[in-house]
């Protein structure tokens, strides 16, 4: 499998502790969630950064050609997740139904916000990895000012550069910066296979000292196992 | 349609976005959910309000014919929807599921607080439109004392006044000024038309240039189309 | 019935209510929501207490038979409910699935934290009375220090001392202090009974005024109900 | 000397505890905080209620003659303390320097919110006792709408009804209900002299067994201290 | 006296005002507070924006030829005010004492951050008009990765682009739109000019009604007064 | 000088750059404010924890033999800073004047909570190294159970060990590990020598490039300054 198959076949819970065994200690982001926890979703950033409003250049007709939110949209790729930084405010959508559905059409792969969706039951049900803090049907132009694409971001606490991969499942979403994307699945992959051994010999009644973390009779019994 | 089922029709972010043609900012209700996703609400707000309890007046027996919230309640009418200002506070419920059932017997529409409820899952079953912060077993007096009915009330961050349309749908609450009500449906019932024929045009591919917001050419398919 | 059965039959507005009128006013954990509002729980409190990590302390691969948490999570017993002391903070999960694993096969009757959970899909899918405040796939060590266990915590606001009774539903978690485990549980289903019947009345069309709270009248119909 | 003149003069730590020997255990607004921590203040509560701001309302000039902040102060009488619910939020404030000098120059006491002063330096130049919870420039109308005065409101948590007596010193804002004020003046006076006397005892190295709270042994000596 | 001048002599009370007028209601920054009440401060705002950090950009010595917080300090004008958009996260500061005192060096005019500060005490010792949201001893790099300099960015709930003026006083800062601050400028003057009148009869005992805001014999009586 | 002499004078600012230098990432007490910044202290940790409180425990007469606060104060040795962990709950005091003044009489050094006092003013007269998160003139039991002393807590978002070197100065509170206190004593003196002597660079001119952090020329001219 390729590495976006298999981050996007990885719990969030396994890449986390992956990346942590790369020295990164915050990469799940804060107070985020799915919209639909049954999808899972991997794929690069692709990153809108909104300010707070300022009456003098958002309480006017949306140009397509200019407005940033915009822009970004017409330029997303098959497979990028879009990130949009709210600076985690949640007074008014980030943006709709409408907008989803034509992010949806161009083949983005989901989409993530710290601040919350206008028209959320519609977006739930395109079952899009789609992911925010809140609902609200206010309009975004209420409170964010559309800023810039395809800069580095903050999304939920975690940073995000263009092009990291966003990995999603019911729990929530994982940055997983670019560079690293290729030994995180791999390793994510293996890890996912020794914890899936582990449980099962903790549903068959093993204790836990011995069996999680592995020692070295339970990690050869593992390998024992796969060969 | 006459207005309330006009309301009812139309989802919250279509009504903000009309509202705020009319010059409203903040019209939903900021941190209120559904109980029931599934059920819309459309209907004039009853309001009652809370203030912090004080022990010398509410850690007695409920009096019937004195406590403001029992007295408001047998004061609902078929189609109101009873809005509890509580402050944003959900250390305890706002009411719970006896008083939310005689509610629906009165023929109420819909029960919205900025608090909790307690009792909730016997109120999710009452398929009602209802909305809150929280949830919370503690019954309301433990930090509410119910003050008033029929003022006017804040709710969510959103000023209400006793008669103004409360319209609800599964992304939350929005506020409908009695005075602007007829109007805003009307509007609202033509954008929703007019969003539904975008959308349809998005999801057979067109980009948002020229789209969303329409342009003259594709106003005027928009209205070929209904003609 | 037993205590704890009737503790778990009863609602936690049941049972706040009921610990209200002996005296406690602060029973309901604030923030800590079901994971599966279908399950219920009842039984006493096995405690674990997180302090903030400490890199020195926490930055080292687990040892089982000195991490207070794993320590812990083996003395449990059958029927208890495993209560972690999160100090609200969910910037990490408390612990994950193959933890709650070997939780419910020692025969935990369920586990409560005002932290979060990781693997919080697959621990859902457990089907067990769990409770936390959200989702973070982050790992504890990454926040929490574990130190003590059995010893006196808070939860969601609430002191939580080792066996106290936990019952919770799909509103949220109660804690019945020990010694007034049997005596709530009477009282309880008591109350519950007279509920159901005031809803019945309710239901029936009878109006608040002498049923809720019920006047004289209204009581002897219920004991005559009964009889 | 008079109740208020005792309000005055004692501490509102005085004051929370001599309530609570009287049931009330809610009495200190949170989060509002003096201006000037060397003025005291007692007076009755002259109140003022502030909703959301609807643009429809407040985006236009104020009217004196109809504005109920306006029309409020205009009607504050010498003693009084202003209270202005302000729904604990400070995106904006609720008064500025003309309106507190329009206050002080009425007589008003002092001014009491839980929201935000604009021209704080101004204010804090009268030497009043004026308490809030932060400064912000903006004015009240960005936010607020003036509804209604002298009814009962909600400041920084505690319910204030017209009359209750308002005691303000370097810590903070108490609220003595209207019908305890004289016992609670008479019983706080006297706590201070046994709470002085005790202090001086601790200054001299007296241990706390004994001594705080008093055993009879104290107690008397103390009353023989007095006699 | 030049654009500058005047909006240091204006208070932040008065700008807001005068903004308002144009039509901008979000000019205050929220929660950031003056270590110095008694200095004012007024000039171009040079940006800083912070990333939330990631430990393999952060935990590594500061190169100052690329780290993105060294090269703009180095490049701050005589009178600029050095703005940084730490995303109101305080867990730790964003520049400390030798940083601030380079800044003055430099010439700049102030320091802005919703954010903290480490060595507070030092820097408040600067007299410099600078302010925060908290003081914070650890170092900006816990939490904090400096991303770019002279872009949009948002401090205080309040977009700040390169160039806009940044004015402060003794209650916070007001961002004036570059293209607005000439007119911004005079309009204060001329505002502050008929407060103080204003001001003065309220201290001589006119009531609101009529004075504030001024009726046209006030205003009559005002420009006589200045004739 | 003594490590506890060498802790005091360094600013909490140089500590926690030498405990992260230590692995050390979070040892600055989040929110946790100097009552008097002139005041600094350094001192081992006597630790008190408060839990939630409860009614059937804490509505009753203070027993000073049996209540762990009574207790703890009693234990308190000269030059011990008393830390009580209070959840960050600042809805009432953790003590009051009398306590602290207690405190001070048996020698301690300071006082630290992340919750509130009562009596704050004559705590701050005091003149001892107090810290708190706010002022709350309720009684601590209020809302908080004394539970336990001597054991370990979390404070301001960090763990603190009984024994622990807490350092504060006019910005707030460090926690030094025991086991660390000698070594980060000597480097912190060493680290404040360089910074005084960069910091002169910094007032006299210099950049900060090569200067902050110093290059080799730099740290030369530094040694030889010294000799």
């Amino acid at each position: 499998m390729d590495t976006l198959a298999l981050l996007r076949a990885a719990s969030t819970a396994t890449l986390t502790s992956v990346l942590r065994e790369h020295g990164l200690r915050n990469t799940f982001m804060h107070g985020v969630a799915p919209l639909r926890p049954d999808c899972r979703v991997a794929g690069p950033a692709f990153t809108l950064r909104y300010l707070p409003a300022r009456e003098d250049l958002d309480d006017r007709p949306v140009d397509n050609l200019t407005d940033a939110q915009r822009v970004a949209i017409e330029q997303v790729r098959p497979g990028d997740v879009f990130v949009i930084d709210a600076r985690g405010d949640t007074r008014a959508g980030t943006l709709g139904s409408i907008l989803a559905t034509r992010l949806q059409r161009r083949g983005a792969a989901g989409i993530v916000t710290d601040g919350a969706y206008r028209d959320t039951p519609a977006i739930r049900a395109l079952a899009m990895g789609c992911y925010a803090a809140a609902m609200n049907a206010h309009t975004n132009k209420t409170i964010h000012h559309p800023s810039e694409y395809q800069v580095p971001v903050a999304c939920g606490g975690v940073a995000v550069f263009p092009g990291d991969i966003i990995a999603g499942d019911g729990e929530g979403v994982v940055v997983v910066p670019a560079h690293l994307a290729d030994d995180v699945a791999t390793e994510a992959a293996e890890q996912e296979r020794l914890e899936e051994y582990l449980l099962r010999r903790v549903q068959d009644g093993a204790g836990i000292v011995g069996t999680y973390p592995p020692n070295e009779d339970t990690l050869r019994a593992y390998r024992e196992s796969r060969s």
